[in-house]
């Protein structure tokens, strides 16, 4: 395996072979809507979800009796029944939960689209609510750790000892990756100030008043070396819904449909729960790189075809990570992509993160990060990438996880 | 609502309307595994799941490494990454959760199929696997007890009176329903009474050596009005799973294919998990009625096309209450349906639950009724409804549920 591992090529640059594959351009996100993003949302996370998901029935022109399916992250605390109670959703004929935190996001949207390619449903809400700075941070080591008592084997050996949150977990393989390839605090701190700047365009983003420098980032304090206060995604309280719908049906709704040209899942070997430190090589995302060589393969797409990229940023080291994953350059040069901020700016050659995303919008377990995809291909971004036709976004990280492909 | 409830034609006579459903035929169940049944497995539920794939995938003929999909019940303890580095997986393309307890049962099936049908992945296991006897049970209030921790808020005004089991949540519903329609606890017997016979003919059954009489039953202890001891489904430890694949690839291995001619899913209004008591009429299950609907009008079938169902028992009223709601009889005329035990025994009209199922097999949640279903389809049933062609599984009840029709 660790041959297999090394002798992967990270530049995707050759077109994949296509197969049998329904899901393509046979769905598409035809609703967004969110809550404010904030630090106290005062109100809990059913209620949150609702308005999200109103929002985005409005904003598609739906209407209510129309949703027939929705798809939720495993740890959601709200469910799609009391969602259906609560809206007056009569009646569903799918509902599915994606497991493994953040790398649910994506996944969100590849149970939908086969669902409804399938023809198992027509209209299907995905969401995630949480208040995720007011109630329980994920930051924050529990007072009695629920996780703790998960029968998850491999926790028993590492939680004891305080290694208990996300933040200690990612800063073990990313503190590896900037030693293998020698990347400093400065460079890193480009990938925050590049979101931050995004982030100041977008009046929803929770640091859309507050400019970030290179400076300011290196002087931060330090949360779990190598990463420091703005390596880290902002807590969040807040809900977001995604509607898919048939192409067919797509066509004769109120917005620019954004069709789903690919939505893949993909794991690795020797996987944990953001603790697979077993491996033979740490300093890589083997479960992004299985994803997006799968969505290359069912879209028939490269790398150099997208146009805008939103990358899980639960941590700043994984956009560089990720941009070698996804074939976007090769191993080990994702840093030297993002240093210096103009390859990912608004401009750039791979514009990233478009809406200051998880380091600057929110934390919306990337959620909000679909939903900026699909306004890049509406054309109503804030950071708005002219004539964007594809867009990117990924699903979160060190964990099995998803990525999608979206057109115009 | 009242109105529209009561207003539902429990017979199912005429065949609906079929639309765009590409699940049909589409995909097969290849391979079935399990452990043995016990009341103490002596072992952790990962390794009974790895030992139960393994046997589902010698069933089948496959090997192990073109599995690329896994589907679990939320309430697993074992997750698919831990089973694939366990078992040498390489890779998978789509991972789901199903939640709902047993109501996951034939949901499990709905996803794997979707996938299969929409290109997404081509070979899929479905599993559950439970230390229900020796660990956990589910009859037992917990010392601690998780799920009163739970947000689900409804729960907060029930759990605190010590209405925290299944058998209490169904009780509720089931001495409404054996009050509503004049039914005594010898009518209700004859519901364990024919799953024993049942089991008495299959070795693997826990209740394999133990007839059982009406007398019996009656005279066992109370659990909780109206459920007698063996009114109530047998505590299990053990595995079971399940192996899907495309229609194509089914026809190259070792199994006759138990085709998936439909799998659905269906939820009602003012829904709670098996507390939804605030509806009108609660001597009912909306929930079957939706699934069952749904799955009469994407396959085209009605309920007397079926040659022998295994629905679900968790506990004996459920089963002629379901008869009403998948259309085999009229409303109230469940129990009926029941008495005397011929028409649901084998050489019945409908042979129902012909492996002994949850009463007398094993709970395995659901998943050891798919498993004989498909015995039903190849011939191999312990008792064996001679030419079967259609064969109906349904889910848990009281709760958002789903079934499946096999074909051969």
């Amino acid at each position: 395996m660790f041959d297999e591992y090394l002798a992967r090529r990270y530049r995707t640059t050759t077109r994949p072979k296509k197969e049998h594959y329904l899901v393509k351009d046979s769905a598409a996100i035809v609703g967004i809507g969110a809550t404010e993003f904030s630090k106290d949302s005062g109100r809990s996370e059913l209620q949150m979800v609702c308005e999200a998901v109103k929002a985005a029935v409005d904003d598609a022109g739906l209407q209510m009796e129309e949703i027939d399916g929705f798809v939720r992250f495993e740890m959601d605390y709200t469910d799609e029944m009391h969602i259906c109670s609560s809206l007056g959703i009569p009646k569903l004929t799918y509902f599915a939960e994606c497991g493994w935190g953040g790398g649910a996001s994506c996944s969100t949207i590849v149970h939908a689209a086969a669902a409804i390619a399938a023809g198992v449903a027509e209209c299907i809400v995905c969401y995630r609510g949480m208040n995720e700075a007011s109630g329980r941070r994920y930051g924050r080591i529990p007072g009695t750790p629920s996780i703790m008592t998960a029968p998850r084997d491999h926790f028993g050996s590492i939680l004891p000892f305080g290694h208990c949150t996300p933040p200690g977990w990612v800063a073990m393989f990313a503190s590896r990756y900037l030693h293998e390839f020698d990347a400093t605090a400065e460079d890193l701190a480009w990938v925050s100030v590049v979101c931050r700047e995004h982030a100041n365009r977008n009046p929803n983003a929770i640091f859309y008043d507050r400019p970030l420098t290179v400076q300011e980032c290196v002087e931060a304090r330090m949360i779990i070396e190598p990463l420091r206060l703005y390596d880290c995604c902002v807590d969040t309280d807040g809900a977001v819904a995604i509607i898919v719908a048939s192409a067919e049906k797509a066509k004769k709704l109120k917005q620019k449909p954004a069709y789903i040209v690919g939505a893949t899942q993909g794991n690795a070997t020797e996987g944990e729960l953001m603790t697979s430190y077993y491996r033979p090589v740490i300093s890589g995302l083997p479960e992004a790189w299985y994803t997006g060589q799968e969505l290359w393969r069912v879209t028939g797409a490269i790398p150099s075809d997208v146009n805008v990229a939103q990358f899980y940023d639960a941590f700043s080291p994984l956009i560089p990570m990720q941009l070698e994953e996804y074939g976007f350059c090769d191993r080990g040069k994702g840093m030297d992509f993002c240093r210096g901020g103009d390859r990912i700016r608004l401009g750039g050659e791979l514009p990233c993160n478009t809406s200051g995303s998880h380091l600057s919008e929110a934390y919306l377990h990337g959620m909000n990060l679909i939903a900026e995809a699909v306004r890049q291909i509406r054309g109503t971004s804030t950071a708005q990438v002219k004539n964007a036709e594809l867009s990117l976004v990924t699903g979160g990280l060190g964990i099995p996880t998803s990525a999608i492909l979206l057109r115009n």
